[in-house]
């Protein structure tokens, strides 16, 4: 074994996939983590209960050689099915090549297989219900309550998984004016809030299973994934102010009205509506941007503590999977050298880090405003039989999610420019007279 | 007198003046300071000793009527000498028009003259020694230290003009989700450290007087404003890597090397150099934006508490200044409806604080490394001719610093524009044989 000894402050997704890499390559890894061990029965409220797992996340996964442990837990989903007001719902698929699908995957669930993953390993030590309370950067050294003790503990490195309130990343917020800590935080006006779809009566799903579920409507939205239970998580996107404000819908009759009006088809579904409607919290939209990512050599910060981005492209957790992979890479090249290491991955991954976070924002207007209308769906239409028959043609939506090996930030740019190409084209009115071959030309040569 | 008790956080420049008017509208104005009583003495280490005060900060001082008392302490800089590394020195104008020009000022002495002017009014108390060491917002609720206690006070409402490093500002962070606080700080990578140019023997200035020095020098500069007591205070911009690092120049020999090859003319002046500079922190260089400025109504931030800048325009001290102009004037249409006027404050400031921010870092790039190049020096040329010519034309420059009733907003889009179309009319060979009027003509006519 190794005798460098690393502290990683968090047991997330990202937290614990890192405590499984890092352990098999010889660390001692000892877990800080302030919830109670998950394997004695889940405790997550207010959080989102299922994501979206795609291409990127899973490459991660296997990094550690468990993707296929997590696959069990997955439901695909194949493509967007809107449900537009006052029409018939249709499905808007993911990609025109049938093996490129998302999956939606418990957040407790997978986090448990996570869990016990890293518990396998001798040189790791899961500590739970031990809530870090400050960190000391320049010595790795940690101060955290147990019950009612405050303890300490100090490793050769610490490293925060901690997410988006991250304890790790407020000390370096702490260190200002030595590290020249660059911070922004960014919320939309919009919050959301969970629901649910109960399965059908004697099993089964209510609606489309293999599909993620939208019912656009302007300035809001819900949107649903499948659980292997048969319910579905339904998440409503609304602003707080205004007509469709949370701040707004705050009795029941205005509830029912709004709902009457504008989600008719969706309200069969869900006549607990009020109930859960007014039990579970409304969450905010934030984005979380900084620069640097490393202290002295001592500290780093990892996926949602670095950077937290809205949940519109399905790529947080795959983001934050994707950094123990990236992270893993320089580790395979610089061994132990911990400043180097560090200062490598912050400026392999911080352009692709705010690339996402941009793509996840312009995603919310896409999702929200434009999927059922006109200009929208020609393109979508032109993308599908692209990816059909020139296999490889991917979408911007198709580099982001089903290309892996492409930097995230390249996938934006390619992607932009796929979608003003695209856009251009399906402006003019023959646009599906044009043969698909010239669109294929002229997107497959961007530089 | 009113009944509204307001509790101001931090007897800065801008606070102070806001206590001032405030006082004179027949609030009840208590003010909470940290430092001591600057009467008792002076101690404001490690902060910029001088300031430029200009046309909008004078402005805001009148609004209380104490612009007269304020330029007896100030000595006049007409513009920019600059002195290029191996030329002559010259002077480049502020402006074309005799009567404007920039004022120095010392900091300690302004913070002097308001708080003697504060202390005139028996609705104001000053609270000196006093350490606010947290807000409760929705209850216009502090707490401070005085001494070894820990002390209460509650107001109608609370406003922080606490600076960059605010406490009310940290206590609107911690009501994140309920604000939807918006937050970034933006580190430049250079550094600023004061020095000194002392008296002449006998009294007098060693360089000219009424000037605002420069020694550019690309990536790094030094520059230096007059004193009434003959002194100059020097700034020294430089990175903190790299040749012209601060971490790189450590030793008295490196420095020495340094001086004699990129600051020769300046070296004689500055004999003490080693010991100041070894002395002497480094300090930082930053931009902090934020949104919303005002909670529940009951709390508000103003001046650097809100919106930080570099100090590159000379701005920093005029636009927190500006700001007590613009809350008194909403004060006068809104009367104490805090709510009503908070919101309509901080909707009206938010823009202009965010434009002088941009301009501010422009700035930086541009006395770095444009005020001695060919291009910058022929558009200046022709601005002063516009200017003397043509009196109704003001410059970018001139617009920002010269103009107090035109919005920063506004004056740096028209500034934006103007400079565009000087600079492509500049890059003409013969752009000297253009007549002036032509110039004119396109500048005014920008919409």
């Amino acid at each position: 074994m190794k005798k460098d000894k690393i502290i990683i402050v968090g047991a997330g997704l990202c937290g614990s996939l890192l405590a499984i890499r890092l352990a098999q390559r010889g660390f001692h890894v000892a877990v800080y983590e302030r919830r109670p061990d998950m394997r004695k029965g889940v405790e997550d409220a207010g959080r989102s209960i299922n994501l979206a797992l795609s291409a990127r996340g899973l490459m991660a996964l296997e990094t550690a050689g468990i993707k296929k442990i997590v696959l069990e837990e997955c439901i695909p989903m194949r493509g967007r099915m809107i449900h537009p007001l006052g029409g018939n719902p249709f499905l808007s698929n993911y990609s025109g090549r049938a093996e490129d699908y998302i999956n939606s995957v418990s957040r407790p669930g997978l986090n448990l297989a996570l869990i016990k993953e890293a518990d396998k390993f001798e040189n790791v030590e899961l500590k739970f219900e031990s809530k870090v309370i400050s960190v000391d950067l320049e010595k790795a050294k940690i101060k955290y309550q147990l019950g009612s003790k405050t303890l300490e503990d100090q490793g050769t490195i610490v490293i925060g998984t901690d997410g988006a309130g991250s304890v790790v990343r407020r000390a370096m917020m702490g260190q200002t004016t030595k590290l020249l800590f660059n911070y922004s935080q960014h919320f939309l006006r919009h919050g959301y809030k969970e629901l649910s779809i109960h399965p059908a009566v004697g099993g089964g799903w209510k609606i489309e299973k293999e599909a993620l579920h939208i019912w656009p409507n302007g300035s809001f939205m819900i949107i649903a994934l499948p659980n292997l239970d048969g319910s579905f998580t339904l998440t409503m996107f609304h602003p707080f102010e205004g007509e469709a404000g949370f701040n707004t819908l705050n009795t029941k009759e205005k509830l029912k009205a709004f709902f009457e009006k504008f989600y008719p088809s969706l309200l069969p579904h869900i006549p607990h509506l009020y109930e859960e409607y007014f039990e579970n919290p409304v969450g905010t939209l934030g984005t979380i941007k900084c620069y640097p990512w490393q202290a002295f050599g001592k500290g780093l910060i990892m996926g949602d503590a670095s950077h937290a981005i809205v949940p519109f492209y399905g790529q947080g957790m795959n983001a934050s999977l994707e950094d123990v992979r990236i992270f893993d890479e320089v580790l395979e090249q610089y061994g132990d050298d911990w400043e180097k290491v560090f200062t490598v991955f912050q400026d392999a991954r911080k352009a692709n880090a705010d690339a996402i976070a941009d793509l996840a924002i312009d995603n919310f207007y896409e999702m929200r405003d434009h999927v059922d209308d006109v200009a929208f769906m020609r393109k979508r239409k032109i993308e599908m039989q692209l990816e059909q028959q020139f296999p490889d043609y991917y979408s911007k939506y198709s580099l982001v999610t089903f290309q892996p090996n492409l930097p995230y930030e390249q996938a934006m740019k390619r992607g932009r420019k796929q979608d003003e190409i695209l856009l251009e084209m399906c402006g003019q009115n023959d646009f599906d007279k044009i043969p698909l071959a010239d669109y294929y030309n002229r997107l497959i040569n961007i530089i």
